[in-house]
Order: C-alpha cells, then sequence, then structure tokens
C-alpha cells in the first residue's frame, strides 16, 4: 500500500499553527487554497481530471464524469486548532486508494471520483457540511452568500476572493445525478473500534444534531460600583445554563457543550452587557435531542427572568438522525472481514448525501478518541488498514 | 459659569462608536491621541501652558510650574463601550473652573496645573491607573514597557508609536513633589447622592479592590463524541465559579464580578481547552476582599478536581483602601455648602496619589448609578454645579 505515507507528509505541514500544533484551515484562506492545490496536483499526477462544481467542491475523476459513479472523500478544512486527521484521513486514503487500484490494473466498469468537499466544519462561516448542503439543496444559494465569518467577510465575498464565483451557488442535481454510491473514510471520533478491538469500522447512523446560540442580554456597568441588588448580569445567567446543560444532557444520555462563547463588552472592570454562547447538541434520537434543549431553554429563561436578563435561542442548524444505508453497510461490514458497525455523534457530508443517494461511511480506529483537537490520532498501521479496506470496497463498487 | 457646555460638546464626538453610542478611547489609539489634541489645544487657549510628562501625563499650568501647586484633572481614556462622563466629566469640568477663575480675574498664590493622566482605566493594557502609578513609582518602568494589549502591542511599542519615548517612564519625585494638593472631580458611579438628595458629594474612601486571572484549563475535544464521563470541560469549572463568586460577594457584603473572559479555542463543536476569565473584586475592607478571592480560588479549584480542569489565579493588580485625607475632605465639604460625603468602590488617580499628596475627590450626581456603560449620565444642571463646586474649591486653594 505505497502511496499514503507519501502523500499524508506532503499534506501535513499545510495549515499548521505552530504555537499549539493544530490545525486553522479555514475555507478559502491561503491555507485552505493551498490545500485544494495540493489535491488538485495529486490527483492529476494520479491521472485523475479535476474540475470544481459550482459551489467549490473538488472533483477528481477516473474515467468520463457520468452516471452511476462510485464516489469517495472527504474535507480538508479544520475546527480552529482541530487534528491532523479529521477531514484529510478520508481525503488522502481516496487518493492512496485510487493509487493502490491504478497500479494493479484495475478495470472499472463504471466512474470513479474522489471529492474534496468545502466548509465541512463550518469553522469559518458557522454552518457545517456548507459544500454538500448547497451541493444537494439543503441550503439556499442566498442564506449560504450571507453568512459571514468572526470579521464579517461573507461566504460570497470570500469565495469570490478565491478566484471562484459565488453568483453561481446553489443546487446542483445534474452533478448530483452522478453519484450512484458515495463513501466516506473518517478517522473515528470516539473509542468504539478500541473497545471492539477493530482497526476499521463501518457507519450504522448519525446521531441527530445541532447548534443553537444564546444570547444572554443584560445591562453593561461598572462592576467596581453596581451594587448587587442593581444588576442585571448576563454572566450569571450564561453559567447557570453551562451547568444546567450538562445536567440534562447526563439525564438524557446525551451530549451538550458550550464551547464558544462572546462577550459584550468585555472589560475586566464592566458587568457584561451580552452573552452569546452557542450550544452544541446530540442525542441517540430526535426525541431526545429535543427534550435537552427545550430543558436547556426552559432553565436558561428561569433564571434569565431572576437575573433581569433577557434569554433569546436561535436554532442555527439542525441535522435528523442519520441511518445509513443498511444493505451497503452490511455488504462493506463483510467485505472487509466482518467490521463491527457503530454510531456517531459527529455529522459528516456523508450524512448530508444519504438523504439523496446510498452512502456508507468507513471509521479507522482512535487510540485516544480525542477529536478536534492536536492530540486526534490513528497510527500508521491502522490508516493503512483503512487505505486497504477503502480499496477493497472501492474495487468491489467500481468493477462490478 | 460659561464654558462648560461648549467644551463638552467639542469632547463629545471623539472615539465614540456609532453602532453602541459607547466609547472606544484606549490609550495611543488615533481617537486617544485626538483627545490629547483637543486637550493640549483648549488649555493653550486658556492661556495654559501645556507640557507632557515623561509617562505621557499631560499638564496645563496657570502659572510657572512650581512647588505646592494645586493640581486637578482626571482621565480621557475609557473602558470598552463605557460613558462619556467618566473621567472627561472631570477634566472639561477642570478646564472650565480654570476658565471661569480667569473670567473673574482670579489672582493665585501658588500655581495651579490641569492633569490629563493616560490609561486610567487599563482597558488596552489591563493595569488601571498607569499614568500615574508610574508616576509615584507604583510600578516599575520594566513592567509598565511589557504590557500587552490584547493585539499583543506592548505600551512602550504603543506609546513610541504615538510619537513619545518610552524609553524615559518611570517615577517622577519632582514633578510628584510639586503637587501641593490634588483634587479630582468626577461623576458618581453608583446613587448615593440620589439617595441623599445632593448635587455634589466629597469622598470619603476608595474600597481595596483588584484584577485576578483565572486560568481553568482542561482538554479540546469534539463536542459531538466525547462521552461525558471522559470530558475536561473547563467551562463547567468556570461557570460554576462565576456562580460561587457571586454567592460569595454576597455573603461577605462584597463585589465580585467575572465581566471578561476569553476561550480557546473557541468553536462551537469544540470542548474548550481553555478558559481565561478575569475576576474583579472589591470590599469595604482588605480582610473582606482577600476572604472573597481565597473563598472563590477555593472553590474553582475543588471544581476544577471534579471536572479534571486545572485551575490558576494570578493577581494582576491589587489596591489597598484609600483614605482621603480627612482635613481636606471635611474642609472641602463645608466649601460646597456641606457636602454628603461618602465612599465609592472605583479605582482612581486620585487614589494612587493619596498615598503622596493630601487628595480629595468630588463627584456629581447620577442618576441612573450606570458606569462604564453608554447609558453613564449626569444632567447639564449638575455637571455645571459640579463646575461651579470644583471653582470655588480650586480658588480657595490656591489663592490662600
Amino acid at each position: 500500500m505505497t502511496g499514503f505515507d507519501e502523500l499524508w507528509r506532503e499534506l501535513l505541514p499545510i495549515g499548521r499553527a505552530a504555537d499549539t500544533g493544530g490545525y486553522r484551515r479555514f475555507s478559502w484562506t491561503p491555507d485552505d487554497v493551498s490545500g485544494r492545490e495540493w489535491f488538485a496536483s495529486t490527483a492529476a499526477s494520479l491521472g485523475l481530471s479535476v474540475e470544481v462544481d459550482r459551489n467549490g467542491n473538488q472533483w477528481a475523476w477516473w474515467g468520463a464524469p457520468g452516471p452511476d459513479a462510485v464516489v469517495t472523500g472527504s474535507h480538508l478544512d479544520s475546527v480552529p486548532d482541530g487534528g491532523a486527521f479529521d477531514g484529510p484521513l478520508g481525503v488522502v486514503s481516496s487518493l492512496a486508494a485510487v493509487g493502490a487500484l491504478r497500479a494493479r490494473g484495475t478495470t472499472l466498469s463504471r466512474p470513479l471520483a474522489v471529492v474534496n468537499f468545502v466548509e465541512e466544519e463550518g469553522a469559518r462561516f458557522g454552518l457545517p457540511c456548507l459544500g454538500s448542503r448547497l451541493l444537494t439543496g439543503a441550503v439556499s444559494p442566498d442564506r449560504a452568500r450571507e453568512l459571514r465569518d468572526p470579521a464579517g467577510v461573507t461566504w460570497a465575498a470570500a469565495m469570490d476572493a478565491a478566484g471562484l464565483d459565488a453568483s453561481g451557488i446553489g443546487a446542483d442535481p445534474a452533478r448530483l445525478g452522478l453519484i450512484g454510491t458515495f463513501v466516506e473514510l473518517h478517522v473515528e471520533q470516539g473509542r468504539g473500534l478500541v473497545e471492539s478491538g477493530s482497526p476499521v469500522g463501518v457507519a450504522s447512523a448519525i446521531w441527530p444534531h445541532g447548534r443553537w446560540r444564546f444570547e444572554f442580554a443584560g445591562e453593561a456597568n461598572h462592576a467596581g460600583t453596581t451594587r448587587l441588588a442593581d444588576r442585571r448580569d448576563p454572566m450569571l445567567t450564561f453559567a447557570s445554563t453551562v451547568l444546567g446543560a450538562r445536567e440534562q444532557a447526563a439525564l438524557a444520555g446525551a451530549l451538550a457543550t458550550f464551547g464558544r462563547v462572546s462577550v459584550e463588552p468585555n472589560g475586566t472592570n464592566a458587568i457584561a452587557s451580552l452573552v452569546r454562547a452557542w450550544l452544541d447538541s446530540r442525542a441517540p434520537d430526535s426525541a431526545s435531542l429535543e427534550r435537552v434543549v427545550e430543558a436547556v431553554t426552559t432553565l436558561a429563561a428561569e433564571r434569565g427572568d431572576r437575573d433581569g436578563v433577557k434569554v433569546t435561542v436561535t436554532p442555527e442548524s439542525t441535522t435528523p438522525v442519520v441511518e445509513f444505508n443498511a444493505d451497503l453497510r452490511d455488504e462493506l461490514s463483510a467485505l472487509v472481514g466482518g467490521a463491527p458497525v457503530l454510531p456517531t455523534g459527529a455529522g459528516h457530508d456523508a450524512g448530508v448525501l444519504s438523504a439523496h443517494v446510498p452512502t456508507a461511511m468507513l471509521f479507522v480506529r482512535n487510540p485516544t478518541g480525542v477529536s478536534h483537537a492536536p492530540g486526534e490520532f490513528a497510527t500508521p498501521d491502522d490508516c493503512v488498514l483503512g487505505v486497504e479496506a477503502l480499496t477493497t470496497v472501492l474495487e468491489h463498487l467500481a468493477t462490478r
């Protein structure tokens, strides 16, 4: 399985922050553009023809683009100070698998493509899986064009500045119609495969999940002179909500996290006027997820009444449960030696596509379970086993 | 009492943010430089000679600089989105009082100076009353030069960029020795004068107060896949500490506020690796203040142990109780018609100077008590009464 190590080492330095060792590959930034250039040149060197779709996703074709294609791939963007594996492992493994099939002299019976989806993490513009959502029409082009990064730059402006044309983004049914099967390989983001002792697994489902923006609006005032009784301090309401969210998640067997906070005016000696914080929540089923978010919203509003703080909750994105195609799942599990089948709490482009085409995911074991952080990891041996599994799957699907 | 309205209107637009109506006059920024230029030209038009001391504070002299001078003034910098009155009311009232004394043809028996202190709020470089602390030697020049703003710019670089020379900063005993009496007029930052029904009051004391930086260090991980039991989430520890600080302050009759927070990596779907938050605390006496900060530190550490989060607490500045000169206080209260005497929780340059020279403060009534926020306010009539009181005080002190 030559090729994986070399490709991996080429990609590794792009977008890595020297101070943390984490990655900051945000869509349309110079590091993202470098990653895209690497993808295009690597694919070309494998004899694939590379094109960019109307939404900025890159496609590398083996054979002329056509219907019933087998498509694989993932994404190259990262969360802030993310790990090296989430996304890139799937892209590099896809290219390495193509290289392996080429080396074997495989003759395909249908087209095969490797895809690099843009803005999967939503780290810059706030809406995850934006590239696949645009492709499938799950988000409107008008909404996408107006999404803004923390500096106020719109998706449209950033895409145009990278040399593309944001005026043409939107649903692309003709391209979607070419996909016969989609397979995404991804590092596991938990320790399910560690517990089952397997290097590779197959996804059963993605938990329903979403992001909700909580705005706690109080009143700025002097921290040194305003009596406690006269305060309308939104930090108190926020703090109480953080602790309440954890409790509600534990009760429901779900997950709830506040990991992003923005405070105004954010002065040491000023009571905050506004705390904005984002709730990320996931649960095994939609009813549990709704119950958690409703309970947290109610707790926040009740505490807000006591604090004189107005609480507003806005859903930014919600994704229903994804059950991957059962036939394909079982077929792939058998193909790769009876790999275990397991669910995940993380969203993926595969989840978006699964509503439209038969879709599957392969997971590669993560010894620590760490994800979205510099410590994210898979062993070189497991990475190679992942490429072998993906190669087997692609050969099976594209030659039958 | 001509002059106040006109001067106030001239200064009002400088550094006002259109989106919030608050002020962002941070030391050495273009808006701060504009304010300094306004101070210099206004003082010159009143016939005062303007100079800048080695630490960047501006001094406008009536009469040649000399010993036993009566000095008045305040500052022009603001907290983020601060109000129009905190600082500028004292500077404008001082200049208006000089104008009134000039108009009356007053003959001084000693020099009189109006001072504009730099970085009183500590909003840009984190250490409040920096101009007066440098003057009095309360902070070392080496430490001051290395203070950094949120973008990493040092005090030395910012001061140099504004055309001054940071290599010469530090204690200035010769200049300090010129001050016979210091009087600072300030908008009240509470509602003590509303309750006593007086437009003007005299300060008795400043509560001991300080700033402590709390660092909550956990482990970044994926918010959608990391089991609750596997998390080391510093947001939980922080939230618990916010609520604990409020409780401890209430128990001690003190104040404790977390108004400034910074989160890493601050991604919606990432558990935070680090939460930094600043505790501002004040109390009627030093023992109470220590008790509050110790209790909050202990609570944070205990909760951190449960969360797998390391808590580090660093004092950034602490200021002991200030009791203003009692003779001067009583003299001024009698001079301005038996004005009430009251303490404050807010730090001031007057508090720093009071350790070295007889110092007093006049407060002007604040109808809402709002401070450090755009709603900060004093009525035009009360402002004029403040200028009249200050004029009376300066005339008394500088002609006797």
